[in-house]
């Protein structure tokens, strides 16, 4: 910090000094600035850059980070953690010769969490939930999004959606709750009274009541069609919220070209989008999520277009789809390392995957995702020599520190 | 317990009760025991078994499982955890588009962590080994095997080994030391005088001193021809130290064949063994030892025989490979996840791989790998409904204690 006396100095209620800083600020890279300090006042960034050009800061406290990096806190931008029961002998039954069709005949697959999730009260829910919530922060996440989806019925996705907001209120975290009742037909149900209850009742009691920030469909053979999408997306508009996709995951259904069309904040999975879908993508602002957990534990071979995303300037987030079925990862970090092998992202692009561009798939990048000044104060301090080793390695978390809205958490 | 009080109390330090047990005794299955008890007498299984046919017990000491499973301590059967520096940037650089071999050039690879070994001293060395193992250990493991092979030179290589015996005395858990001067030719080194310096001066010294309990070697194009590693094997036979083998893994060169003619404790690796290579292991009693991690790293498609493994029944063993650069992960329930997902293994296959069969692959079977009478008090106690659990999901570990030799640890 400057010496100089005639310049009022920055309040601060905590100084980071001695950080090595990755910003994440900016259309690519990661902002490196050796030798920075940070400057926290009311939960926000008030300064962040090279201590060679920090204005004087009067800070009421100091966190010396001796030489330990400085990170955004990480955004996992896609999960379904709300949710009950567990299907691992589902996965060991896979393994020892049972197709899916089989396991799903005999109330395996999305039935027996939905079975689990709606014989569970908000207490079950809430501590089931604070599991694997607390293992993603234990990598330094600061945002979660959260999905609804396993009730398929109002009184569980309200439920659902209730306890995302509560595990904001148990942890220092912030949550952003989806409404994805267009998960799948509830079993035993109506396709045509169950899509009237999401676009007729639930998306505008759920928008009323400010349950949710956005909606999410599954748009596939096997869930729901485009013109399904496009009721539900067009129900969310009138009601005000922004929404999501799961699209184009095991075939091509112009769900990334659909997506855009209606501004969604972002497209999931997209193992089958073609270039064209994600050029109406970058047109949009639509960000491309990108989940290879899910990739991984089914064994695809198909991958998303990385390739074309990058020609086409797509946004590209990474997220764990952390789900009882096909992505039971509780770890931001092991996904990461599965995008840069499975997808061969660079770790730049994924550890930009897992803040700013998780930050625009949320529409929050106004105020997270990045250390810039009028942020909030989301930090994770690493015990690394590099930032690769966040991706490069799977094992014991490096996190240091975490702190949400400027308080170590 | 039967209240039979014509019979002598067995006496116990300590008496697990309510537990679900898998033994894994027996050539195939968990051994699966409900309402089961486990008394520990002297640091070792005293009883083990089904509570309604146990003998009476005057235990010290209860522990009340309350239902949670019961598993032997696992074994991670293959690693080279003691090593100083890292090698994320290498990765991070391979996505980035240089090569193998550009990095190589530049003084990468394995030269990198031999550089960083050589220059750090045992203190150094234990303190970067102690958090690779102690992620290991929190996930359940009792036994570790550890090899030396990133010195290259005579000082480097026996402080890896005192090293791995250092472990052991910091921590509650059973190390096997594995000599592997054969990784690789040293740097700039000569490669005959190099052979006769581990052939000639590293192995009996070795053995003499008790520094460690079998002897490895890298047969491969790019590390020891099949001659040279023969006579590697023959000189630890003159010294009375058992033998295993990197065979096989990047090519078919016959190294199943050849440990199994020298009696190898395992095989490790083995994505190009053909169907002899299996049989003979079968015949020496030489167990697969199975590296998904690497496969997963290195994005590898040739994967190791599983088929004919089974269909020969060779033992087969599932370890981390935990290494600083084509496997870098300090997560044995990792590795089991991906030998389900990438070799097809069975959960059951898995579970037996890590814990008894890897106990076969470093020759201990006899005292540690099952929950059997007389053998050592090593086991996992796990907060999981069903044992698929440990390997069908990623996240945090699910241990809910650990105990060496009887203690809890
Ligand atoms: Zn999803
Ligand atoms: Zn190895």
């Amino acid at each position: 910090m400057r010496e100089n006396r005639h310049v009022a100095a920055l309040k601060a209620d905590l100084l980071f000094t001695g950080a090595r800083l990755a910003t994440m600020a900016g259309r690519a890279g990661l902002g490196v600035v050796e030798d920075a300090v940070v400057a926290v006042a009311d939960g926000r960034i008030a300064w962040a850059g090279a201590r060679g050009e920090a204005p004087p800061v009067d800070a009421a406290e100091r966190f010396d980070c001796a030489g330990r990096w400085i990170t955004p806190g990480l955004v996992d931008c896609h999960t379904h953690l709300v949710f009950a029961g567990n299907r691992a002998d589902e996965f060991a039954r896979r393994l020892a010769g049972e197709s899916y069709a089989d396991i799903a005949r005999s109330g395996g697959g999305i039935a027996a969490t939905v079975r689990a999730t709606r014989a569970a009260d908000e207490d079950a829910l809430i501590a089931a939930s604070l599991m694997r919530l607390d293992a993603l922060l234990a990598e330094g996440v600061t945002t979660v999004e959260i999905k609804s989806g396993y009730g398929l019925d109002e009184a569980t996705e309200l439920r659902q959606l209730r306890v995302a907001r509560q595990l904001a209120a148990r942890r220092a975290v912030s949550v952003a709750a989806t409404y994805l009742g267009a998960h799948a037909v509830p079993p035993g149900g109506d396709r045509a009274a169950y899509l009237d209850l999401v676009c007729e009742r639930m998306i505008p009691r759920i928008a009323a009541e400010g349950l949710a920030d956005a909606v999410d469909v599954f748009q596939e053979g096997i869930a729901f069609s485009a013109e399904e999408c496009a009721r539900v997306f067009a129900a969310a508009g009138t009601a005000g919220l922004r929404v999501k996709s799961h699209a184009d995951q095991l075939s091509d259904g112009g769900g990334a070209a659909l997506a855009a069309a209606h501004r969604a904040l972002s497209a999931d999975h997209l193992e089958y989008t073609n270039a064209e879908g994600a050029a109406a993508m970058v047109r949009a602002g639509t960000v491309a999520v990108l989940l290879p957990g899910a990739t991984l534990m089914l064994k695809e071979e198909r991958h998303p277009p990385v390739d074309a995303f990058r020609a086409a300037g797509t946004r590209m987030a990474v997220a764990t789809d952390l789900n009882p079925g096909s992505s039971p990862i509780a770890s931001l970090r092991v996904c990461g390392t599965l995008a840069c092998v499975l997808f061969r992202m660079t770790v730049e692009e994924v550890l930009r995957g897992i803040t700013i561009e998780a930050a625009h798939a949320l529409g929050r990048a106004d105020r997270i995702g990045s250390v810039e000044a009028g942020k909030d104060a989301d930090l994770a301090v690493w015990s690394v020599e590099t930032l690769s080793q966040l991706v490069a390695q799977i094992g014991p978390s490096p996190l240091f520190a975490r702190f949400h809205q400027g308080v170590r958490a």
